[in-house]
């Protein structure tokens, strides 16, 4: 994080700090309190039947109560935004905010919960014991590779669904604006060549989500350079993507990766030479994704690529997981849904990218103000709960599909 | 908890039930979001430079967060209303009415935070880690005697407020009503002699305080009789009340306890029988505050007493904590109070006595509709912070003041 003094940092006037005065965020009730009458139904002694109720079946807590519509967005504040670790204090803004797109998005209920960090046992322990208060747990803005770990045994221990955003929204949004990608370059996505810059949180999701799509040739890059048959300075979660990934046994830079590559997408937050992005594919494809700074600015890589999208909304082609977040815990608390499987994340993405009719070097995903997504995201997340199926069959896209 | 049948727990139609579906609490943004340029104030990139900011000066957290009017209601459903364990599902209706009453009569946004039970260690852990997101900690309904240590180990390791309402909620306004109480039978406070029945949390807690505002001679009985010299059964948090109590060296049942006793404070769920009542010295007072069933039915207490009192909204006086903990609360979070002291639930009290200007046996405290009480508590409390002194100096009340 930055050592700026407070005083550059901090401006009361700016129209950004206005804007947080008092928060984000506020609580109400959903129905009158005006006289004793009212006051018997919503507490004592009206209270104690829907207590003692739900204590006999426990199923019914999430028909009356506010746990069927609530979601915990948890942070320990480790690696927030481009920020880094600037612990649960400094979160609350960036937990608020998502919490402020959940319900205007997709009318979700959400509510910040930033904790102070510790181990990932102490993580996973605090979110078990006050996981009964909701109906899903959106994890964000935690580390890796202490991100999976937590990930992993939050969605062992509980019945409810528990979703880290940095990995499946970003790896979502990015299938889905790659779907609409390969209709502007008519290319066949099962046969991509496609470079992922970042072995973190999303670099993981991102890659796992296009094997799953079907695209056979990933090769992921860390700070380090390829994945590779060679690498033996690999952390465990780095060792499992290489060997998923990297068919072909690519070995050195990433300039060495992005030759003949059809994709890069950068989740990284470095930067990519152009030296590097001269050596990919013609009809080329970029997203650069970190934020605020794109790893390539768009200007620049419109020079090597056909297709080029960011996480920044002043450019065409905006990849923000507000486009995927929404829907999928509005179809996940709809559905009654335990868990979010792999076949949601791919139906969530086709979902998105159906929305888009004649996709466009501009325009390949839809605008996150277009309020059909969110709807469309949680009707296809249903319909792998309910065994209905909105939109595509979900599986692996072939080039029939393109 | 009842062993009843489900079917004879369990109706939809009933007002209680509708009154709860989809739950009683909601969550929403307190400015808009329209278009590109509200997602970037609220959203990124703007919310980077708050969290930055609040990153180098922590104290900003306290201005640009909902933490600032955010109380959690944290529960563990060990000790739900008189149901007893009914686990963490079946406590949240209650405490989102908790948070229902807080928003209505104190504009406090408050969430329910309802955990699987556990250690006295483990539930302070867990509350200690996600306590950054709040401005203070409503404890509720958590078995005796764990309660007691939970709060005071939490408040050891947090500098927001941790108020346990079954305790000091109890304990405020019935220190509330006796002061008015006392005005209607001309009886000094300080020379009353009052038995409380009951040794849990509320035993505890109005025991306490009744101490602290100067009576003098006060006598707790749990259900084996008076806490007296000749008790070995205790446990310890039992034995220090007897230490802090009964100066006479009182021994035996309620019955006498009871002989002569001014006032009889009843939080104890048991029964006291009319034989026992009837030693009380003239002009008795009788608070009967376990609900739904008083200790005492109010119609027969007042064949014994001139003055009585119940939780109850269907008679005269009822004393329902809900005078109490939204003024606490708005008082303590605006005053930036980092714990509510004695001196603060003292002049809760006070300021909820003073409300009613001439008491009569029907009446010796405010209606829980009356909206000057929590104004008047707030006041009362930030006044104990910030050196202001709304209303009453807080001290002992002696002769003087009746």
């Amino acid at each position: 994080m930055s050592a700026l003094p407070i005083t550059q940092l901090f401006d009361p006037s700016d129209p950004v700090f206005r804007a947080h005065e008092g928060g984000k965020l506020g609580v109400h009730a959903t129905s009158d309190l005006r006289d004793a009458a009212d006051l018997s139904l919503l507490y004592t002694p009206g209270v104690a039947q829907v207590s003692r109720a739900i204590a006999a079946d426990p199923t019914l807590a999430a028909v009356y109560t506010s746990r069927r519509n609530t979601v915990a967005v948890v942070s320990d504040g480790t690696a927030v935004l481009g920020l880094g670790d600037v612990g649960p204090l400094a979160a609350m803004p960036v937990m608020e905010g998502k919490a402020v797109l959940f319900k205007h998005f997709a009318d979700v209920d959400a509510v910040p919960v930033c904790m102070q960090t510790g181990t990932v046992e102490e993580i996973v322990d605090a979110v078990v014991r006050i996981a009964p208060t909701y109906g899903g747990i959106n994890l964000e803005d935690i580390s890796a590779p202490r991100c999976f770990e937590i990930e992993r045994r939050l969605q062992a221990r509980l019945d409810i669904p528990v979703f880290h955003d940095d990995q499946h929204g970003t790896a979502i949004v990015a299938l889905a604006a790659l779907l609409g990608a390969v209709r502007v370059v008519d290319k066949d996505l099962a046969a991509l060549t496609v470079v992922v810059s970042g072995a973190g949180a999303a670099g993981v999701a991102v890659s796992r989500i296009l094997l799953a799509a079907g695209v056979e040739d990933v090769v992921v890059v860390d700070s380090r350079g390829v994945l590779g048959p060679d690498r033996v300075d690999l952390v465990p979660h780095k060792q499992q993507l290489r060997d998923l990934t990297n068919p072909r046994g690519v070995t050195g830079s990433i300039g060495d990766a992005l030759c003949a590559a059809d994709v890069l997408i950068g989740v990284s937050g470095g930067t990519v030479a152009e030296r590097d992005l001269l050596r990919m594919a013609p009809r080329a494809i970029i997203f650069a994704l970190a934020n605020p700074d794109p790893e390539v600015h768009p200007v620049v890589a419109a020079r090597f690529a056909e297709v080029v999208a960011t996480g920044r909304s002043d450019f065409p082609n905006q990849i923000n997981n507000v486009l995927a977040f929404p829907g999928i815990f509005r179809g996940a608390l709809d559905s009654g849904a335990r868990r979010i499987t792999e076949e949601m994340k791919l139906a969530a993405a086709y979902a998105i990218a159906d929305l888009v009719d004649a996709p466009t070097a501009d325009r390949i995903v839809p605008s996150v103000f277009d309020d059909r997504v969110a709807p469309a995201v949680a009707a296809a997340v249903a319909g792998q709960v309910t065994g209905r199926v909105a939109g595509h069959v979900v599986g692996p896209v072939t080039a029939s599909s393109c």
